[in-house]
């Protein structure tokens, strides 16, 4: 199932065409000749590789919880997790990527599923990634030898490079997402891997309420002294949901009080961001998470690059490009590069009809990259 | 020939297999479930997706500057160059990406060819792009309105979005290089494009000696204060060869007094830099000319990122990986990621016996899209 | 009482010395044209101008609180506040710098005291500033038009060109420190002031809990998408003690388990730093509280640059160079650069015996000048 | 004549007068406890320490280079040059600087002096210096062992902690401009100096006509590869007159073309960069070449910070705040923070008739320790 790297041959075929020379046998041979020495002309792919705005291989779509869920929960009966396999990571392959388990060009996402006292092995890898938990707990994410809970609403980043395993300490089987840049640094071939050891330790195996790195990292504005940031992304590995929320709720109060600090009205919204430098969390993925309230609708926004979404809570209408879907908690979708987005908080078939709530959307993408190359643009129609 | 971006679906084979579950009607019905709902497990994945290193889709290749040439001037008489094909550019297809005009997965390396008082029209792109000058003289490209002169070793960078047209002002067709990060952006999905005007004005059909970006900013070390870079790439808008080679030079006199200088015994190099910043010339393209005397060998070195050299001058042995090549003027080869790379000067068949030449080797990489991604690892074998 | 800018003649008195030319007639009639052309030569002044590493002008010194806070409410009695002395601040003024209110040669440090009820009217101006506060509560700093509440332990950071005013809404006067960068801008001459209104509005007069940049932006490793720092200082106007000691009480919890976490055993340290950025709170100064566990003692350090300290909690003994002191709580004292510190928590004189309490530092310093300019050093002797 | 750090009392006198408080039996009383304890209220400071813009202690002033040069050769038969006094520099005294050796409140400015066959002795410090020749040649300065030549119209940086000592290979005496920040770093007390070797080598007694750093990167845009800057200055230790002189004609041949790229109409300037970086030759100190062309007026600015200013060639007017001088070549004068400079352009009393020649300054400011401390403002009048 995994890709070959066999030779390939060019195949170049003379056209008719506006912008293409006349189909004559002097082109024939030169195509020939091209063929030959493993050429290929710019006029004949110009509009592909140069469209005159990103053209998204991918395409817009949506996953249902529920169904991932299921299978997930399936795979976790007849699926063992080792050495070798690694993870019981099941990935959302984009419709028109090729039925590779890429999201978007750049973008892995999957959910993870460990049964009660199960471990997934030890491992590092050059991959920067992410968990974010929209149900259950009862896991830890062993990092460097920190034992990290895993709790709803929790985003746990991974920056490349860290020695990590996961173990289910309790009598339940747990789901998360994972997130990860693989189809990135697949494109660019910059992997490396390295295999740990096969079982954490006991010292590991404890279930603190909270891990190190958020003792020493997660106060706000404070940096501690005797600790330095060992890997490029950010060194608090546990950005608790009691936090998340309360910025939220935060940001809509002031607003309600006159003051602005949304993003736009009804419309609250923060980034994860590593506390030591203030950048986006990991190197080449942006996380963030957004509230719409019930009845607020977001401005379209299209960005170069791509996002994957998750909602976490509440139901409502998202739109991406010329697709919109009804969703509900824990259902995911793409937005490729360039289509715009936009959602609509609003009571769904399942809600009962008091509630309150808001639409909570946690987004990650690869903006990160995108910034860092310059290669950044963004059109809000308001 | 464009790519299309249709639907594809999941296709998904249990095999038997060290890390891969039992193969049982569970499991098929399990993989059936994956592929309804588009989804693709981790564990048939991992070896291709996350490798202990590096392992490039891409193969070392040479291609051979006399064909190449033959091939661009047999199209500079049947081609025409013009709005809509735009330019007259034939790519290097690495033999192991599909057909694809891509040298690397990250990098495009084309030949340019333009005829006797020809244009090239007036665009402009996000691609960020270079011309390099093998052999021959007289065409000048004008970027925003600045007719800049090609001439053999010069080095013209061009960042992105930049308007730029070509006019060959003499009654010789000239051939170049053309470099970008077209498969780079491919994968991103980042590209914009526009069309300018379809022919530049008699102002800008001049042929200066120098440029005005040359006369405001190629004076080592200063900078000009009336003048400030628009774009993320460098505002010097051609590296003369005067300028590198007297450099190349220079370092090898000062190590031939004893006091180094050189990236090790007989191996000269420069960085082609942003002389606003001292960075990288471009946002994701590297670019150096390497000198290695006669008899010198340079030390293997492997790189995250993928490279591609054209011989400027001289003759000798290039290694990558397990290939090894005799070249001379004018041959360009790849050099995938973590693939090893070295270079020995030596007298060519066609050298006469008395040259003293060394081996000017020019290359450009992605270097900096690992670097500004924090991927960036190399290993030297001494 | 302020600096005349008067011509200062130069005198210039030849003796005999090492280094020294020989006192003849031929060099006393050279220094009477140098005094005549106002030039003063280097190889009389190098020893002061040069030194062999930084020999202070400023000298260890002590304020004690007690004395401080009762002189402060004396001046509350019979200084009124308003436009013109602007703040009823009272400097510390080193012993060895000329009799002005620098507490170190680039930092300011004042006892501000604010009666019932009482108003400080609002300017702005480019030095950086803060609030600590020691003791007591009541008094608002309205940053912007956003009030913000000071409480025992809280540090109220006010970057240069904010607009800012106090109020005291209680029946109790307070006290609290101010640290600026006065003598640093009065030695480059960069300062800019302008007066506000006389008056605050009475929006402004609330009196909330927490701050509306707090509730944007005191949420750990959380950046509000909808608000945008405004001048280069924190645009966090607080950092609540609740938070500070929990991140000591954290670090020493993780020391005891074993994991290390701290500066070194038995003291733990934090430092404030700007959300968006990860750099210091403000441009010109870095603040920090230490906290050294009762017996503990923290190695000598000395640095390029000066501090000064307030006791916020705990007593013990703290040596500065030659100098030591036994300090307790609210005592203010200065480090001059390259004079080394150590602090030893121990019970004080009016500590009850069972006391368990640590010695609580708050540090400010001129660090954030030195490594901008290149010019930071630190030796520290364990 | 160095200042003595001895301890000074605190002087207190309350008088009447706007924004101070009634002299009273109390306040009396007040001031005394002030004196006692070391305090000194920020009522009877804040017009000197917080002005409405900043108002330098220093004054606008001008040395005839003329004077300057006499003394200097005077000197230069009488004072030798040897460890301790370590160099045969003498340095402006602003008039109003209390007869200190500083240009202005941040700045060094000095004649240095050297004889026939002389040597000054190896030594280096933190503060960052620089040499600029107005007249003569004859001198190398060796910098870490690399023997730099020294010509008219040549700069060379000496960033911090380099090991550098001047030796005179010729039979004529020769001077020079030194620039330093001693004041800055006498002020913020950051100084450290050692010396070094008493002689230099023979191998550094050559006198090469390009010193090895000009070789390694005085190269436009080039960056060598076996080369790394070891201090945080230039790693390029002169900056010939032949390259400031083309990079000013080529900016006012394009502006003659219609193009712009000076700084105004008839005003062109660079400034000297660290090729690595871009920036500022010296964290510390920027340093520019402007050349005004005959008739023409530079638009008055004024910045926060001081300036240095050297006629390099040609006459004028200089108009600095209220004062106005005719300079002619080698003459020196000082710009204080905020006072507005401009400059014209003009016939000298000792230029002959046919001069066509522009006026040439150099000027060495300490802009970069605005920008790095975000205290920069600028204003100009056109």
């Amino acid at each position: 199932m995994s890709a070959t790297h066999a030779p390939t041959p060019v195949r170049l075929t003379a056209v008719d065409g506006p912008d293409q020379p006349a189909v004559t046998p002097a082109l024939e041979a030169l195509y020939r000749g091209f063929e030959q020495e493993l050429l290929v002309p710019l006029w004949t792919e110009i509009g592909d590789l140069m469209p005159a705005h990103p053209r998204s291989r991918a395409v817009p779509h949506l996953w249902r919880w529920e169904a991932l869920r299921a299978l997930a929960a399936q795979a976790g009966e007849i699926v063992p997790v080792g050495r070798g396999g690694e993870r019981r990571a099941i990935a959302l392959a984009n419709p028109s990527l090729g039925g590779r388990p890429f999201a978007t060009p750049t973008l892995w996402a999957a959910i993870q599923y460990l049964m009660p006292g199960e471990d997934a092995p030890e491992h590092r890898h050059t991959q920067h990634a992410f968990r974010f938990v929209v149900e259950g707990e009862g896991v830890w994410t062993v990092v460097g030898g920190d034992p990290v809970p895993m709790r709803r609403g929790d985003f746990l980043p991974q920056a490349g490079w860290n020695w990590h395993a996961h173990h289910n300490a309790t009598a339940e089987p747990m789901a998360w997402i994972d997130g990860l840049d693989i189809p990135l640094q697949y494109a660019t071939e910059a992997q490396f891997f390295e295999f740990g050891r096969d079982a954490i330790s006991d010292a590991e195996r404890t279930t603190p309420d909270r891990s190190r790195s958020e003792r020493l990292w997660a106060h706000p504005g404070l940096r501690p002294l005797g600790s330095a940031p060992v890997t490029p992304g950010s060194p608090l590995l546990a950005y608790k949901w009691a936090f998340t929320d309360r910025a939220l709720a935060d940001q809509l109060a002031v607003e309600a009080e006159g003051y602005g600090g949304t993003v736009e009205p009804g419309h609250a919204a923060v980034r994860f961001t590593n506390p030591a430098t203030g950048a986006d969390v990991l190197p080449t993925i942006r996380a963030e998470m957004h509230r719409v309230v019930r009845g607020a609708e977001t401005a379209p926004v299209r960005e170069t690059g791509s996002s994957v979404y998750q909602v976490f809570d509440g139901s409502g209408t998202v739109t991406v490009g010329d697709r919109a879907w009804s969703v509900t908690r824990g259902d995911l979708f793409v937005v490729p590069s360039w289509q715009p987005f936009s959602a609509r908080s609003e009571a769904g078939a399942t809600d009962s009809d008091t509630s309150g709530g808001a639409l909570d959307l946690f987004r990650f993408s690869d903006a990160p990259v995108f910034e860092a190359l310059r290669l950044d643009r963004q059109e809000v129609t308001r």
